[in-house]
């Protein structure tokens, strides 16, 4: 009978040492693409397979990151996602995704089952009220735009800053009389206060403004149609719109193109976000950048030093951007 | 010293039996939300984590899937991501997630640390090269839009019948002279035979066309602007234009507005694959659509047909379905 191989009989096999092949399949340090390809391939050969779940069993926590996302088809958490995977993957962890549809009884069964699996860490990234207790977990859990009031690490853009940006943008350009579609009716979360910086701007410059939530099933739907045009009949003298975010800010485009209201001419408008939707427009968006790539950089730091408690109940802000493009005034692309 | 809690010191101060927690714990069957909350308040009053890495070790296979995608923040493969995570987990799969930037040699590690995390399968989205034989894994790895030698299961869309009703519509809508962005150029894909199909119907009804391959570098970056530029400013006769995915349209789109070439009045456009940007741009994008939901349901269930063997080779090919928008004439959204 032949006995089982061992990472022994690879390095041999390959004529590497047990280190140089245990590098390989751990994926630390420096190893050459050819080192890594004669590995693989005496791996086959033997049949030989590292048991990673053995591995995690004997050190009692896995290196994987468990993220829970609302949803991925949508601009922005898609963005996000690919950050936080690029990240993560950097620092050699794997990752188990969960995407709860914003469903709050989904996201605790998520967080039961990502404990059960001995993640390292758990990155929340939904605006949903608190379901459990989150510093009673014994694993830094880190929530992304995300109102908490449990002591957790939390990273959020500077949402108030990013309606300064956009109301001082807007007034610069020309224009007197301001709209806000911000907020989601009966939802309190972080972004709300990009209605605050936005509101102080009007009011300091004594620029009529109107602040008017948005629709959850309008988000769900990625389709703010209706409800644009809803409010835009009811209020003409608008000359500039701050769309909280670039899907908001592409319906309001797309409604402005049906209207033959000219853009930049006769309506500016900002998104939030950057998402690469911003981009395709026609005309296409001036927005407020999120800074994704710095909130999955954070993201990640914060579950490798947080590693053996989970007492850092920091709130992180990052700074946003203005981007200036077509539907602001800018010519060309 | 306290022993160890187990399943049954949970069932007991649950007063629920150890079947029914053992269902909630492994989210199997019919469990009321009451139930469930039940469950879990107990188990982390009595601080009780069942521990699934030991689980999947006695089973020698996790309920796990691996998918290997090669962007995220992409507007179609965010699409097929958000389908394949729904389906997987209402088969109560967990998903360990990987980017391969369509490099190869990530591909292969990723494989090689699947397999070492004892997945049930792989999911495998990339039109990249093969680099391992897929058919010599123990475990069925499915493949999605790849061009594929070895014996393992593939799935595409109808992507020939896609370039016939694109060609058949635009002839339709009284195109004269058509244009096809197709391919990526020194790239085979599966997704090559669109231009095929656009070509047949051409031919067939004496239309003149012309097939343009795009640059990879334009897809990675998700702009193809100044190539739409390039190729329109050679070709003014154009009038209809089919591009291989939403992205494309939606650039060529942006080059019309830019231009003042009305659509659909002077350009029909129609995109691929019916991405949110479609419904999102000014004026909205005719496309095809890609049964998503279905290539994802078919991607699961063959992964737990397959579990034991990964003998089935058959290539399935889903159909497609042709959305008309405003970018070929519709009025209205």
């Amino acid at each position: 009978m032949k006995t089982k191989t061992t990472i022994k009989d690879v390095a041999q096999k390959a004529g590497l040492t047990v280190g140089t092949v245990s590098r390989v399949i751990n994926n630390r340090g420096y190893i050459s693409k050819e080192t890594q390809e004669k590995v693989y391939n005496v791996m086959r050969k033997l049949n030989y397979q590292p048991n990673e779940i053995a591995r995690s069993l004997s050190k009692q926590v896995s290196n994987t990151i468990g993220i829970i996302m609302p949803y991925i088809n949508h601009p922005y958490f898609s963005l996000l996602l690919d950050e936080l995977i690029s990240v993560a993957t950097q620092g050699s962890y794997k990752v188990l995704l969960c995407k709860s549809n914003s469903q709050t009884e989904l996201e605790s069964g998520y967080i039961e089952m990502l404990l059960a699996n001995r993640v390292a860490g758990i990155i929340l990234c939904s605006p949903s009220v608190d379901t459990i207790k989150l510093n009673e977990l014994r694993i830094p859990v880190i929530t992304i735009e995300r109102n908490n009031d449990s002591a957790t690490a939390g990273i959020v853009c500077d949402n108030y800053q990013g309606g300064v940006l956009a109301a001082e943008h807007l007034i610069s350009c020309g224009c007197k009389t301001l709209l806000h579609f911000g907020g989601v009716i009966g939802k309190s979360m972080p972004a709300d206060r990009r209605a605050e910086g936005f509101a102080e701007v009007c009011e300091d410059k004594n620029i009529p403004y109107r602040i008017v939530p948005s629709r959850q099933e309008d988000g769900y739907a990625m389709d703010y149609s209706k409800f644009v045009e809803d409010i835009l009949i009811q209020d003409p003298s608008v000359d500039g719109i701050f769309a909280s975010n670039d899907i908001l800010a592409a319906n309001t485009v797309q409604y402005c193109v049906k209207n033959h209201i000219s853009i930049p001419g006769q309506m500016k408008i900002i998104g939030f976000d950057d998402t690469p939707l911003a981009a395709l427009c026609a005309p296409n968006l001036t927005t407020i950048q999120q800074p994704v790539k710095g909130i999955a950089q954070l993201a990640v730091q914060l579950i490798q030093k947080n590693r053996f408690e989970n007492s850092n109940s920091a709130l992180y802000v990052l700074p946003v951007q203005l981007i200036v493009r077509e539907t602001t005034g800018r010519k060309g692309k």
